[in-house]
């Protein structure tokens, strides 16, 4: 079994359990959103847990690097095989929303360097997958990025998140919304980048980004012949603080670059 | 029959149609997105034949607005028995984007005001339905607004659309981006909009949208307890050129619009 057949298994057998607890909340949505949070934490908590556990008993020895608590922080040995895990990216989505963008992102990575990754859209159903080297699939398509050639073409994802990253956007970022094609706002970092490697979306911006929010789904778009990068043009490093990232199909790259402020 | 079991059947005969047509675009997707545009042009003006020919066999008589060709005219007579169809509300998204963000909106307004309205996103299926003065609902659950109470504790929906109104958008709303608490941009006012009757989303806000892209939308919150203005707080008529309009739950609403600018 490779690492990128234990990320697919562990995708589907956790699936169902996902769609279960958000059906669970369309129950809660109808009456008061007050247990919603909780369905989630509970929900986010179970994912990162049983990962933990399969990895534990598949590779031991294996870090697992994920967004919630003592696994939040990063390898202290950079050469160490790391998993990393968000178990529901889009937090925000699955307590509030009809439309169900939220996702669960694993990648595996060595000598901090993406070498597998994963991405379910658990309620759709999309799997997104990706070897280094071997190209990025959904549902066993192969994945290439648009060849969209110009920023007012463009179709960008961007999130505006908490205020505090929502004024360093607009400080930044504000010229993007003066000159590309279309924008959008999802609240799922990890289904935006995805769509960059179907060719649905030509780029992503976001001013504050964690490891686990990226890792998967940028190899998936790198795979699927994009670009990703820093806001200064500097490589994406997988375990570096909390930061700013651009990632697009290639061809709007230095365009997008040449937008932001600072 | 009465008009909300006609726009309630319209909807519900007029799905697979729409289904088929979304599936027959994924096959176009994963190759070139060249004959996306073409496909969504077929649905859009087929929706609206089928339902100009409907309204004629059982309401002779009646007028037909509606986004596409020699229908986007307004009634000449506000007194008029209208019917305000968009057959896809959300069309890049029906063509680009992996989440099936679009919706078919169908209003009957009277004397220029609505007296019923349906709207049906095609592909998840939800279907909301509203009469004036009864009351919405959503797959037979009746609808109520959310009871948040501060834009900083608010999920606003925006668009940005096209550069025209963004700049307009940067001008006069920036502060929304500002001081609110999550902002989405979906790119369908519709499916937006229907949030805020199901406690999703508090507020929207946009810049200039026609009465094809709101008036179904805009009843069925009004009915769970909703508001809707012009930017200025004044009334939304339904028959005006197209300009700005917020509709939020009602609690936020002063709130909102003492953000807009001019």
């Amino acid at each position: 079994m490779t690492e990128l057949d234990f990320i697919r298994d562990f995708l589907q057998a956790n699936r169902k359990y996902v769609q279960d607890k958000y059906a669970a909340k369309s129950g809660v949505t109808v009456s008061t959103k007050a247990h919603a949070s909780d369905l989630l934490t509970e929900v986010d908590l179970t994912i990162q847990k049983r990962f933990v556990e399969r990895v534990n008993a598949v590779y031991p020895g294996d870090v697992v690097v994920g967004e919630e608590g003592e696994y939040s922080r990063y390898p202290r040995d950079l050469r160490s095989r790391a998993w990393i895990i968000d178990p529901i990216d889009g937090t925000y989505n699955f307590v509030r929303g009809l439309h169900p963008i939220f996702a669960i992102s694993i990648a595996f990575a060595v000598d901090g360097k993406n070498a597998a990754a994963g991405v379910l859209l658990p309620i759709t159903g999309e799997m997104f997958l990706a070897e280094q080297g071997a190209g990025s699939f959904c549902d066993g398509l192969r994945l290439r990025v648009s060849e969209v050639q110009q920023a007012s073409h463009a179709r960008i994802d961007l999130d505006f998140s908490g205020l505090e990253d929502r004024f360093q956007f607009l400080d930044r970022g504000v010229e993007v919304l003066r000159q590309v094609g279309q924008v959008r706002c999802y609240g799922s970092a990890v289904a935006s980048i995805c769509q960059i490697a179907t060719g649905d979306c030509d780029a992503y911006l976001h001013m504050n980004l964690a490891p686990w929010d990226f890792a998967a789904s940028q190899l998936i778009v790198e795979e699927a012949g994009g670009m990703a990068s820093r806001l200064n043009g500097g490589p994406l490093h997988l375990f570096e603080p909390k930061q700013g990232l651009l990632i697009t199909n290639g061809a709007i790259h230095h365009e997008m670059l040449a937008m932001l402020r600072g």
